[in-house]
C-alpha cells in the first residue's frame, strides 16, 4: 500500500535518490524507501497545481464542501493501517493518533460546514445611487476568491492534523486554492497514505488532478525550490524558527513576493498568581506536568516558562511539580533530530550559572525525553535572552519573582507567543486586569485555569501570535478564520447580471450571509 | 499657521535641515523651509506611539468612531487654506481638491460609522460543551485589536485623500493603531495643515499624544529608518514600484519582519469587445480620453492599456481617440520629478521601432503633461516587457489584436492590476465570459462599461490586486475591507466574565454582530 513513490497529481513518480523513516523507539530505519523530489517535481507539480486553479476555484462551495467531506471519509478508510504506520514514524501512542485522526478528519468537515456556510466567498453588495449628486454611485459587489496555489510544509509533530491533510491543506482547499505539501520525512508512509487518500478524493470527485499533489524528501532545496516557484502564491509552514525564517527570506525575495505563514516558536508562558498558588498549588503542580509530559513536550503549546512569585505557595509547587517531573516516564522523541536538539536545550539550561535544576525524569530508551524542571530569579531571566529560547519537548523554566511588579517586567520581556495561560482565583482579578493587556499584545490565546497545550478547532480559535510565535500575527493556522489567509478580494463594478459570479448575483442564489450597504442581507431576496 | 516644523505627538520639532515645496506651475521653491526628519525623530515619535497604543486600542468603538469624527470636522475647518495650499504645491485645480477632500471626511466618517457597526472586533464565541466526550469543549471568544503602531507613507498624486489623512491612516486609527506619517516632501504645507488637525483632535479627545505624529523629509533615510523602527508593526505605502519594493525589504529583513500594504504599479487594461467598438467607437473614445487626461493622467488607475480587435471599430476609435488627445490641454504635474519620468516614460513608447504614436496633445507650461497616445500589435506586446511598463501620467497604449483569441492571450500575459474593465454589448458575453476568469485573477476590481479613473469609498470596493499592483493581493487600500490589515485576532479561553473585554462579554453591552457557534448571534440576550 506503500510505495515511496512522490504522488503528482495523478502520477506516481520515482527519484533515483531515496531516504528512508526512521523508527525512533529502535533507531532502525524502516522500509520502504522513498524518492527524493528535487526542483523537476516541483516544476511538475506546480504547472499541475497552476493549470488547475481556474476551475477548482471555479467550483461551488458545495462542490468543494462535498471533496472536503470525502477527504475526511477516504481517510477513515484508511483505518488501522494509517495509525500503526503513523506510531512506527513517529513514536506517537495509537491512542493520540487516533485522536488527532478525529481531529483532522473534524477539522476538514468543519472547513466543509464553513465553505457551505459562505466563510469562503464573504460577498458585500453595495446598491447603485444613480441619483447621487455631483456623482452617481455605480453598482459595486465584492467576493474573496482563491488566492492560487499553496505549499503547504508538513510539521513533525503532528503527523495528522499539521501534515498533509491537516489545518493548511483543509484551509487552502476550502479557499479554492490547489495545495502542494512537502510532506515531513520524519512520517513518509503515513504522508503517501493521507496523500493517497486525498488524491482519490480528487478523482472520484472530478476534480482537476493538479489540485493536490504530495512531494516528499528530506533537502532544503526541495522546500526552497517550492516557495520560490512563481506560480506559488502563498506558503503555509509549522516548524522551526530557523526553517521558517529561511522560507520568508526565500518568499520576499521572490520577483514576486508572497506571504508566508510560519508557526514557529513559543514557549507559553503560563502565570500562577499568588491566591491561586496559595490555594492550590498542589493540584496545579499536578495539572502542569501532566500538560508539560504529554506527548513527551512535543506541542506548539507546550509549558516552557511558569512566572509565580516568590513564597510559600510557590515552594509548595516547586515541591509537588519537582516530584510529578521525576516520576514522569520517559517517552519517545519524533525523531532523532529532535531528541539531540532537546538534550542541548536542556543541557544550556544545567549548564547556565543562573538556572537551578528542580528534577529530572527517569532516563528513556533511544530518542528518549527525560522530562526536566528548572527554576530562575526574574532577575537573571531578564538579563539573559538564552533562558527565553524554546526548547521543544518536556523542558520547563519557572521564573520566580519578588513580587507583583517584577511579574509584569517579565510578562512585557517576552516575545511573541501562540498562548498565555493565567492561574487565579476572584482575589487575583487585580493583578490578573493589569497582566491582561499585556498578554494581549504577546499572545493569540489568552487561557484562564487551563492549560495550553489542546487547541480546540472551532470559529473562535486562534492559533497564531506576535512573532516569532508566527510570522503574521494577523491570522491563525487552527480553526475557521484560517481561511482568510488565502483568499483575496475581487470586486465587480456594473457587471451585467449574467456576467457575475453566483455569490453575488441578485436573488442570492446561492443563500450565503452577505453584507448589503454594510449591514446584513436581510433576506434571499432579489436587489432592485 | 504653516510653520515648516514636523510634529511629533504634542511636540514641534524644529530640525537643523531643511527643504521647500515647489510651485510645479512655475517650478519655484515656495516658503516657508520645512524641517527634514530623520532616525532621531523617527525614534521619539515611535516611542510615543508605543507609548500611546495600549491605552489607544483599548478605547471603545464609539471613542475611536467619535476621534475619526472629529477629524473630520477639523479637516473642514481648516477651509480654504487648505484648498490653496494644496493647489500651490500640487498644481491640482481647486475644484479636483475640494472633491478630494470631501472625499477624505467621507472616508475618516465612513470608518466611524464601521467602527461603531463593529467592523474593528469581529468578534466570534464559541460555547463551552461541558459533556462533550471525549473531552469537554471549553469556552473560547474572540476579537481583534489593532497590530500595534503604523507607519504610513503619503502619496504625492491624492494629496488629502491618500496623504496625511488619508485611507491609510483613517483604516489603521480605525483599527486602534498610532500612525507615524511620513509626508510626501512635494506637498508638505498641505501635510502640515492636516497634520495639525489631526493633532487637535488627539488632544480634544483626550487621547495620549503618541496617537499620531507627522514627520516630514525628503530622505530615503527617513522613511528606512520607520519601517526599520522595532515599535512598527505594519506599513501602508502608495508610490512607486520601486519605493514600495524598498520598504518591502526592509520590511522582510527586520528581526521581527512585519506586514507591508505597498499599493504600486498599475497599467488598468481596458478590453473594447467587438460589439460594443462598432455600436459606439467614437463615445467609447470620447470617454477614454476624459478618462485618461483627467488630472495629468495621475492616477493610479489610469487606463494606460487599451485591448481591441483590429478591424474598422478600432480604425474608428483611434481616429476618434487620436483628435481628443491632440484636444487635450497640458495639464501641470505634480513634481518636476514626476514630469521628468512621463517624459522618459513617453520617450521610450515613442522610440520604440515596435511602437506607432497615435496622437500627441498641446505642450504646456513647466511640468506640462502633453497627453500621449500609442499603438501597436498584440504580437509586438507580448515579446517586448517593456511595453507593459507603468508610464505615470497621460499616456495609453493600444494593443491592436488580430482576433479574440490574441485578445485572450494578452489578458493571459498581464501582471497584476488594480483594475481591469471590459466595454462590452450583450453580444460580446460570450468573449467577456471567456476574459473574465483571466481577469479575476490579475485585477482587483473588474468593470464593465466604464473607466477605472473613480474609486468609491464604500464596503464592496477593491482597491488592491496582485503583484506588481499590490505587495499583497489579499487587502484594499479604499473601502472598510481595508481594517482588516490592521488588526489581529485574539481569543480568550474560559476567562472569569469579568475579565473579558465587553466586546465579548455575556450579555453583547457594546450591540456588536457576533457570530456565535459560527453563525450570526440572533439577539442581543445573555448568552447561557
Amino acid at each position: 500500500m506503500i510505495t515511496g513513490e512522490t504522488l503528482i497529481g495523478s502520477r506516481d513518480v520515482t527519484a533515483p535518490a531515496t531516504f528512508r523513516a526512521v523508527d525512533p523507539a529502535r533507531n532502525v530505519a524502516i522500509e520502504p524507501a522513498f524518492s527524493e523530489a528535487g526542483p523537476a517535481e516541483v516544476d511538475v507539480a506546480a504547472g499541475l497545481a497552476a493549470e488547475a486553479f481556474p476551475a477548482y476555484r471555479a467550483t461551488s462551495p458545495e462542490v468543494r464542501a462535498a471533496f472536503l467531506d470525502l477527504i475526511a471519509l477516504r481517510i477513515e478508510t484508511l483505518g488501522d493501517a494509517l495509525i500503526e504506520r503513523a506510531m512506527l514514524e513517529t513514536g506517537l501512542p495509537a491512542a493520540r493518533l487516533a485522536g488527532e485522526r478525529a481531529r483532522t478528519t473534524g477539522q476538514l468537515r468543519l472547513f466543509a460546514s464553513w465553505v457551505r456556510a459562505g466563510g469562503a466567498d464573504e460577498p458585500r453588495l453595495d446598491s447603485p445611487l444613480p441619483d447621487r449628486m455631483p456623482l452617481p454611485r455605480v453598482d459595486l459587489r465584492l467576493r474573496h476568491i482563491g488566492i492560487g496555489p499553496v505549499a503547504v510544509f508538513g510539521a513533525s509533530n503532528f503527523p495528522l492534523a499539521f501534515s498533509v491533510a491537516g489545518g493548511d491543506t483543509a484551509s487552502a482547499l476550502a479557499a479554492g486554492c490547489p495545495v502542494i505539501v512537502k510532506g515531513h520525512p520524519a512520517h513518509p508512509g503515513t504522508s503517501e497514505l493521507v496523500g493517497r487518500a486525498i488524491r482519490d478524493a480528487v478523482q472520484e470527485s472530478g476534480l482537476p488532478e493538479g489540485v493536490f499533489s504530495l512531494l516528499t524528501g528530506r533537502s532544503n532545496e526541495l522546500g526552497g525550490a517550492l516557495v520560490a516557484d512563481p506560480r506559488i502564491k502563498a506558503v503555509g509552514f509549522t516548524g522551526s524558527r530557523a526553517g521558517g525564517l529561511a522560507l520568508c527570506r526565500i518568499a520576499a525575495n521572490r520577483p514576486e513576493p508572497i506571504p508566508v505563514f510560519a508557526e514557529m516558536s513559543s514557549i507559553n508562558p503560563v502565570f500562577l498568581l499568588p491566591a491561586a498558588l496559595a490555594e492550590r498549588a498542589e493540584a496545579l503542580a499536578a495539572g502542569f506536568v501532566s500538560s508539560l509530559t504529554l506527548g513527551a513536550g512535543q506541542f506548539c503549546t507546550n509549558p516552557g516558562l511558569v512566572i509565580a512569585i516568590a513564597g510559600a505557595g510557590l515552594d509548595r509547587f516547586l515541591a509537588a511539580a519537582g516530584k510529578a517531573v521525576e516520576a514522569a516516564p520517559a517517552a519517545t522523541m519524533l525523531t532523532p533530530g529532535i531528541a539531540d536538539a532537546y538534550g542541548k536545550g536542556v543541557a544550556t539550561l544545567e549548564g547556565s550559572a543562573e538556572v537551578t535544576e528542580v528534577a529530572r525524569g527517569a532516563e528513556g530508551g533511544p530518542n528518549g525525553c527525560r522530562p526536566a524542571l528548572f527554576v530562575t530569579e526574574a532577575a537573571a531571566f531578564l538579563r539573559e535572552p538564552v533562558l527565553s529560547h524554546e526548547v521543544f519537548g518536556a523542558s520547563s523554566l519557572v521564573i520566580r519573582c519578588a513580587a507583583a511588579d517584577e511579574m509584569l517586567a517579565v510578562a512585557r520581556a517576552l516575545e511573541g507567543q501562540l498562548t498565555a495561560t493565567l492561574h487565579l482565583t476572584p482575589a487575583d482579578h487585580t493583578l490578573a486586569a493589569r497582566l491582561l493587556p499585556v498578554l494581549e499584545e504577546k499572545a493569540g490565546r489568552i487561557l484562564a485555569n487551563g492549560w495550553p497545550t489542546g487547541v480546540e478547532v472551532c470559529h473562535a480559535m486562534v492559533h497564531g501570535g506576535p512573532f516569532p510565535a508566527t510570522s503574521d500575527p494577523r491570522s491563525t493556522s487552527v480553526g475557521t478564520l484560517a481561511i482568510r489567509r488565502f483568499l483575496r478580494p475581487v470586486c465587480y463594478q456594473d457587471l451585467p447580471e449574467n456576467l457575475l459570479p453566483a455569490a453575488v448575483q441578485a436573488g442570492n442564489p446561492l443563500r450565503l450571509p452577505r453584507l448589503v450597504d454594510g449591514a446584513p442581507e436581510t433576506s434571499g431576496e432579489a436587489r432592485p
